[in-house]
């Protein structure tokens, strides 16, 4: 079994970026530069945004973080994105999701210009991913791929299960697994809700990503041997044993499904870092595209 | 079996276009409008645009047929496509597909205004229909879909495969099918050309979808017993007992797998039929859109 180890691949990655920052502003090019807005003060958003903008410092972009009151009306923040697809030094930008209630979520998202949606939400970059010409992949399954292709696993031909139809994880998941490219082309079933005898599939896929939300669902018994495990989700659950209270454990019981596996991601330590990858290749993407 | 007769359907669609159309017209609002443009002068295309031509004078709508030389210019193709975007009186139209070599096929798909993209090829209606909020699904997958949907087969929780995974066909069905929508809700696997073992997959399919291009590939020891047969090949074999000296056959071998299957489209008579209604079914919804 070895471990797919994202602490150690997204740290290989952002050192990466920042050699190709270094030569940028050496050859007095565009610097890459990143905008995130966010809307409220919840408090998982505001880690998760200023952790984003920790790391596009790290590798030397530069970064612009726009606060907006819970409040905002749904017209002013248009306002805010309108300003920002205008701004030619902003390269890319993201909103951070969730939005409060009175925002209606997708009308935000149809409102980025595609060439600056480092975060693949737009319909239009959806869409590019759907005919097989992504532009920007939205950060979890761009991690994915981005995983396998330096693990060097073979998926051709293989058989991809792809638990979870959502369509920031599961549903782009699937699409670029069947695409015929390297990772991909590999056979593959989405399985969700609706889905009978889920174990007859996952049972029989040589490479299993699971995105169910539900912690430590997929147990020994519902894997193949040798199987490669990818593991999605991540849940906060109650640990006594623990300082703090709890542990962080996926979708996937790792103790039990480890030993079966032929490669799997540990959570956290997984797929987890590697998303900040992603965005950060994006936005580095974009700037590129701009020059 | 029960045959899922494409011909009484598409004419039920074509009458229940033209009746509201008669209601539009009736209303003095906008009739629709579909143009088509064709480049050059390829037998199989002009039959295919003068057929939807035909089909929207038949339900009331008004069209425009564009002939470009087979050696026009990228640009000039182009500008006819911005004209179009910009004429308020055109509510839909589309460029007939395959274009001469010199010209790039997604540039100009890219250039048609998604709100009159009635083809639903732009990479915008591409993902509306991955995020699970269709707007213009291309002819095919829709004339699917609403085939299924008016002989009422249940599809939640069954196994759909696909077999293809081109972007007009295969993929958007394979989408289509897994969404949480009715018809849909299926566990679907996408199989291709780097499937191993088709047969493991198609003989346990509930619904076979088949798009693969290959002339009766499809025969009885490949299908379940009672599934749902849908063949969206159509292909000419040569046969000297007709007088025209071929016949039309699907990818499916229909005499031996119909009688194993529940519901079977033929070919002809089949899938085909449905996607001129698709198409006119979309430009009934982009005229009634921008009412």
């Amino acid at each position: 079994m070895i471990l797919l180890d994202g602490k150690k691949l997204s740290e290989e990655i952002l050192d990466e970026i920042a050699k190709k920052v270094d030569k940028i502003k050496k050859n007095n090019k565009k610097v890459p530069h990143l905008a995130a807005i966010l809307v409220g003060n919840d408090g998982a958003s505001e880690t998760y945004v200023a952790s984003k903008v920790k790391n596009c410092e790290k590798v030397g972009f530069n970064s612009t973080f726009i606060r907006l009151d819970a409040d905002v009306s749904e017209q002013k923040l248009l306002e805010t994105i309108q300003d920002l697809n205008e701004n030619s030094d902003i390269d890319g930008f993201i909103v951070q999701l969730p939005l409060p209630k009175h925002i209606n979520e997708s009308k935000i998202t149809d409102a980025i210009l595609p060439s600056k949606d480092v975060d693949g939400f737009h319909p239009t970059n959806v869409g590019y991913l759907a005919l097989g010409n992504p532009k920007f992949v939205s950060a979890t399954p761009n991690g994915v791929m981005e995983m396998l292709k330096r693990y060097d696993i073979d998926t051709e031909g293989k058989y991809c299960v792809v638990l979870g139809r959502s369509n920031i994880v599961g549903s782009p998941m699937a699409i670029l697994m069947s695409k015929n490219t390297k990772p991909g082309n590999a056979t593959v079933t989405v399985c969700h809700s609706k889905t009978r005898n889920l174990i007859e599939f996952t049972s029989k896929a040589d490479i299993l990503i699971v995105a169910i939300g539900k912690p430590e669902f997929i147990t020994s018994n519902m894997v193949k041997e040798g199987a490669v495990i990818i593991d999605v989700g991540i849940h906060r659950v109650a640990d006594a044993s623990k300082k703090s209270g709890f542990k962080l454990v996926g979708d996937v019981k790792f103790d039990e499904v480890a030993p079966k596996s032929s490669y799997i991601t540990p959570v956290p330590g997984g797929v987890g870092l590697m998303t900040i990858c992603s965005l950060l290749q994006n936005t580095l993407k974009a700037t590129e595209n701009s020059f």
